[in-house]
């Protein structure tokens, strides 16, 4: 059987848990302490990361690129990563620009120092990087309205990997309460197409144990 | 014609050239001063980085994914990103551990503080990265001998794009000197051969005006 390691709140996990489910292949799900270095972890990927999926076959894959890669690869039906070269160069453009960085500018810094960093290492976030975060969210969700007033999904006609990697972002940023959607509204009518997805609902349905989501999080009307 | 925008000490832009010349594909090399934010380059990658190439039918890629994706769909022959599909998750697991992992923890805090933080913000490095970047090298190199101690290159028997990433990463630190060769044989050793290869010739040429690289760094026998 197809298992995924993740973690809950981890943005790539939640792009390969979208991908999976677009791509109705079937997977389970298992929780990975990455903080707790498993040495049985550490021997199926040493860089200790997440997200990890062992094909029903044996493989793995270790971390996003290598899995989105694999999986269209694998399963050309239903495909999401284009098929043009035009179309296949701008939504692995996007698919970067949301994972690496919108990751590093909003998620790593939010969801990173509000998260992680005070319950698994319990130490006291850097409130300069919040700050930062906060800041930088902006702009991204005014080129996600940019490009959504321009066409259908983010990249183009079709719903593709980018719409997954660029909501998968911001779903976990949402949890935490930190998407400035007010004055966002081309954003929020993308997200809320987005959100509406079959794919989507076991992402509505993640909870964290000691950190529950704001009420609008699961709300497909806001 | 095609044309790869880049800057010199970019490690991404550096998988880019030897990727190309190893494809045996010509292009132009343009240095692109992405401080400067110039309209026409933001236009064609909203992002303002680099790398980014335009082949000679105009079609555009932005960043090293997207780039590496396109050129191994498009020019199969001479395949650096393996055929079977194990070889494919192995070279694209090591080639995400150096351009993602390797860069955020040791070539970013290096060359980013020590370069191009000093040379085009005017602003002092951060000496607590500095001090982490060369904490961290060392254990890459132990896992560079690890796996060149097992395989003749770094995903297997072939050399491959994992190859490239890994030395590409390592040359921009080897120019800045940073990199600890005594006490790292096994990680030397692998280096000379990729080093030594036509292909990494016009990397070794690369000379930054005001910051010239040690002496050992164009030399094959160190």
């Amino acid at each position: 059987v197809r298992t995924l390691r993740h973690i809950g709140l981890s943005s790539h996990c939640r792009i390969v848990r979208l991908l999976l489910a677009e791509k109705q292949l079937e997977f389970e799900l298992m929780v990975e302490p990455v903080w707790e270095r498993r040495r049985e972890f550490l021997v199926l990927n040493p860089a200790g990361e997440v997200p990890v999926l062992t094909e029903s076959d044996g493989l793995v894959l270790c971390g996003l690129y290598p899995i989105v890669e694999h999986i269209e690869e694998s399963y050309p039906e239903l495909p999401l990563l284009g098929q043009s070269k035009p179309e296949r160069a701008e939504i692995r453009r996007l698919v970067d620009w949301f994972a690496r960085k919108f990751e590093r500018e909003v998620t790593s810094p939010l969801v990173g120092e509000k998260l992680l960093k005070r319950f698994l290492e319990r130490q006291p976030p850097d409130t300069g990087a919040i700050r930062a975060g906060l800041a930088n969210i902006g702009y991204h969700l005014d080129y996600i309205a940019w490009l959504s007033e321009r066409r259908r999904w983010l990249a183009g006609d079709k719903f593709s990997l980018a719409d997954i990697a660029a909501a998968a972002e911001l779903s976990a940023i949402d949890y935490i309460g930190d998407v400035p959607w007010d004055g966002h509204q081309g954003a929020k009518d993308w997200y809320v197409r987005v959100k509406s997805r079959p794919s989507f609902r076991p992402i509505l349905a993640d909870h964290i144990p000691g950190v529950p989501p704001p009420k609008h999080y699961a709300n497909l009307d806001f």
